[in-house]
């Protein structure tokens, strides 16, 4: 079966260890207890995230207020790949981004910029913010838009909520630019969480709950890549005229049951 | 020459008789002139706009107080077209508008919606509303999203703006759907401007600074369109890959000496 020869789980965050809110989050039931035995497995773990709220380690702080056993070294997160990108290609950005990730891009020059890095801003989504963001990139010769993720949009305890993906075509349509995106899907993305773990593709199983950019994303890489039932997944998904998982699993325990089983 | 056997000029407003800014606007030197000398010819006149910042009344009303001679009668808008798709298929709107517009639907009933109307909400595309106009969308088994136009953006006096084409693209792209255009460039919405003008399309010419939504949508009717050196045009407009204006000209005031010299 699809649970083989596994040396390392990838792990989606929001909708697979907990559904996020505006107050913080609620764990998913059986996730902390599932991450638990992953680690006590010997098995190699990796959050791979599309989180741009918050920096890294207060997104693990809050994981483990939550009763997550996680540590930063851990996670694969968009901002930091995408200031790997900036200093790479001596680029430098305007922030259309969380206030509370705006420390991730401390050590970068945003003096008059020649790019945009645009997040899920979230409360930062203002008419203005969005005008300004335009108006840079009209601006420029040549167009350099990254975006940290192309999600079209995501569940809080409140709602569904437009993800970054939404206001990335926004600004694509009026520039007439194609993004760059940072974070997943992108094949880079994957790799380098991979080469993180010191595990290749064939032996990584992907799990999440987002059918397009974890699902699909890691099957092109050449992992396998499991949807859970919980967070944003919806019963249509099952019907994806693209992407199909190696395998649907009610919630992360149940995939953590199964692939320690077959250990 | 392009100016032969006219009968009536379709004119775009917002650039081509007056620059628009948050203070109201500023007309373009000549345009409310010409606008006197194409009446005073025998022309028929229209004004063709995908204007949705305010009732037809109110805008006619800053028109003329900038010295237009122009009515109420003589103005083709989207929100009385969308009313008129409303009404024809039994679709009762959520309005994400401006303010200012939400009279023209006053007789629509909006109770228990079945569709989003987007118009350029300007300072209403919060971040709230445009999750709530999502969700709505979301919700709905096949949405309907009805778009006041697919323009980029705009020029006002203060800068450049999104306009309502960048916030349809994000909820075409979130809720995997494509949104009917009422307005420019739609067929239909040049066809019943003609028909009120009761002129066929080739004895017509459009007069606009859009080298898409103006001039493309104008010539894909039949029209003969122009474009002006004035509002949002720009240089690279001459150089467009799919649309070809049937003359530039440096603002209204000229192509109206051209017109009537040829009468």
């Amino acid at each position: 079966g699809w649970a083989r020869a596994v040396r390392g789980l990838l792990l989606d965050v929001s909708g697979v260890l907990y559904d996020s809110g505006a107050d913080g989050g609620v764990p998913i039931a059986g996730s902390a207890e599932a991450v638990r035995r992953i680690k006590a497995s010997g098995l190699k773990l990796r959050l791979c995230t599309n989180e741009t709220q918050a920096t890294r380690e207060n997104f693990v702080k809050k994981l483990r207020g939550m009763g997550f056993d996680v540590s930063v070294a851990e996670v694969t997160a968009p901002a930091p790949a995408a200031c790997h990108i900036l200093k790479e290609r001596g680029l430098r950005p305007h922030l259309l981004v969380h206030d509370d990730l705006v420390p991730e891009f401390a050590e970068i020059d945003k003096t008059n910029p020649n790019c945009v890095v645009l997040g899920d801003a979230a409360e930062n989504f203002t008419y203005a913010n969005l005008n300004e963001a335009f108006r840079l990139l009209i601006g420029m010769e040549k167009p350099v838009l990254l975006s940290l993720g192309r999600g079209r949009y995501y569940k809080e305890t409140d709602g569904l909520k437009l993800d970054v993906g939404a206001y990335m075509k926004a600004l694509e349509y009026a520039c007439d630019v194609q993004a760059e995106v940072v974070g997943k899907p992108s094949k880079r993305f994957f790799e380098s969480a991979l080469a993180e773990m010191g595990v290749p593709p064939e032996q990584a199983i992907m799990i999440g709950d987002d059918i397009v950019n974890d699902v699909g994303g890691a099957q092109r890489c050449g992992m396998r890549a499991l949807q859970v039932r919980t967070g944003k997944y919806r019963p249509s998904d099952e019907n994806h005229p693209e992407v199909k998982p190696d395998a649907y699993v009610n919630n992360l325990a149940e995939a953590v049951d199964i692939i320690l089983q077959q250990l």
